[in-house]
């Protein structure tokens, strides 16, 4: 007998081609073309017009990885793909996978990774000028997720002991965040800054949400624009983890400054626990931040805590928003 | 309370950052540089000259998946990692990631992942002129864990009833399976084919094995070259895995007729089980020759018993080489 073979270094070694078979999974719309059925490489090469030597090892591969089950010759979808993979499900997530694994993250995180590390940074997606299609893309991929969290920080909102009037959505992307708290505040004004392409998802969304009327937008950097006064709560969701302590300091400084007396920040971040190595995801984050971002970084709540009193704010706490691996950061006055 | 976060697109999506940060760390030699200490960030830091900020993301999101092991503030290597990654270890495979995670095949895998999976196989390596320097590359790193697994082939071969004289050991690479017999038979004669680049390492490995006068080199392809006949022992290590079935058959047939009676081949390779999708290493290298060969696969005892008949030999047999994940393919005239 020998030990049983335990060695991780081939598992991450050869990882990236998880990503791959992702990404063709994806492509070829397997998931959902398998939906709730069994079915074998025949009927998968009808419905994808693929090859079945091709097919065959791609599903072995998506089952070996856990995103397929193998029934002797066919294959069928887990929960977790039924869930997460096949689009006809809500919480369908392969928009995001465009997104995380982006042939130009991609290219930026492999092109030189020993690079990153010993500057502390990269240039790359982060100085991609305001135009970049892939903003977009973002606002648009991370929709599917973001429906559900931003229905959550809505309730959160409702439970303050008074109502809110003026909203400020920093980077408000898919807008989603400042729309459900429109939502929940018949009376309430929203206004959303981000790039002047994102702002058209926004708007869409707003639309649709049927609440545009109250809806102003400001084009441009939340660094940068004056985006006015005494609001009673702002937004700024997925936002500080693109930048240095020192720069999201300034930003909440700006914020404090915009809110009226008691109002408050609340942003939507990968927060790891004081170890920095737990839970795995948001540990994770850090490491994209570094490959993909000058400065960028997972905060702990010791360190968003400690921007906040650095800003002028009373503190901040943080509270889970699970199932979702993000919590909710409340900024005080 | 809700349910934990059970969502395994997430990780298999940014699973390529793994392998990303897996490569910086070998570059800045880290896991040599730790070594059998435990070492503080500002230790690390004039060990490598990385900055701090990107040392401690990077060996945080280390410790997260497995390579390192975080203890408060500093970080030492787990067993695997002293092991596998600490370049003093005899066993050191940094040089395998060199390879298994090379630029050039992670652009391969990653240019149109659905288009080899459209096609059932990918232009790419396997059409690389024989000269590529990925080759000899290949050849050298995949010495350190070659090296145990050729000593286990060779007492394999030492117990036959009948000693070995005439070896070929096709696609040589390092040729350390020819080179462990030989010095397990002292008069026996060794001819190594493979690329011409390539055999320079052979003849490299025979001169410090002490084995060079006993080597013959034949400087081409296995498919076209005349390498003569009455072996009583031919070598295929990591070979048939590049080939369709039909040209592995087709070889070994050319093989057959080129062995005594009673004459052996024998092979080293990945082999799933016959459901394809176990063990997972085994099972998950089909997909790696999808992505970067035209008609490779790992193939099944099954597949190699058949491919063994129609060949002309008496049939194939399997043998792990645990604690590697290999098997030894035994082709019995």
């Amino acid at each position: 007998m020998t030990a049983p073979f335990i060695n991780p270094v081939f598992d991450i070694a050869l990882s990236y081609q998880k990503t791959a078979a992702l990404i063709a999974a994806l492509k070829l719309d397997i998931f959902t073309k398998i939906g709730g059925d069994n079915v074998s490489l025949d009927d998968l090469q009808v419905r994808t017009g693929a090859s079945q030597r091709g097919l065959r090892i791609l599903c072995d591969y998506l089952t070996v990885i856990g995103l397929l089950q193998k029934n002797e010759t066919s294959y069928s979808l887990p929960y977790a793909s039924r869930n997460f993979l096949d689009k006809s499900s809500p919480l369908a997530m392969g928009a995001f996978v465009d997104f995380a694994a982006a042939q130009e993250t991609i290219e930026l995180v492999f092109r030189d990774p020993a690079s990153y590390v010993m500057r502390g940074g990269s240039e790359g997606l982060a100085l991609m000028s305001p135009d970049h299609p892939i903003w977009v893309r973002y606002a648009r991929t991370t929709m599917s997720f973001a429906g559900a969290k931003a229905k959550r920080v809505a309730k959160f909102v409702e439970s303050f002991s008074e109502p809110v009037y003026t909203v400020l959505d920093i980077s408000a992307g898919h807008g989603l965040y400042g729309i459900e708290v429109a939502k929940a505040f018949p009376d309430a004004l929203l206004t959303a800054i981000d790039w002047a392409p994102v702002l058209e998802v926004t708007k869409e969304n707003a639309q649709a949400a049927g609440v545009s009327d109250r809806l102003r937008t400001i084009a441009g950097s939340a660094m940068e624009q004056d985006w006015g006064s005494d609001y009673d709560l702002i937004l700024l969701p997925n936002f500080l983890h693109h930048f240095s302590f020192e720069t999201c300091t300034t930003l909440l400084r700006k914020i404090k400054a915009s809110l009226i007396p008691g109002g408050r920040a609340i942003g939507v971040e990968f927060v790891p626990n004081e170890d920095r190595i737990s839970p795995p995801m948001p540990a994770s984050f850090a490491f994209w931040m570094l490959a993909t971002t000058p400065e960028g970084d997972a905060y702990t709540t010791s360190d968003l805590d400690k921007m906040a009193r650095d800003a002028g704010f009373a503190g901040a706490t943080t509270r889970p928003l699970a199932p979702d691996p993000d919590s909710l950061i409340i900024f005080e006055t």
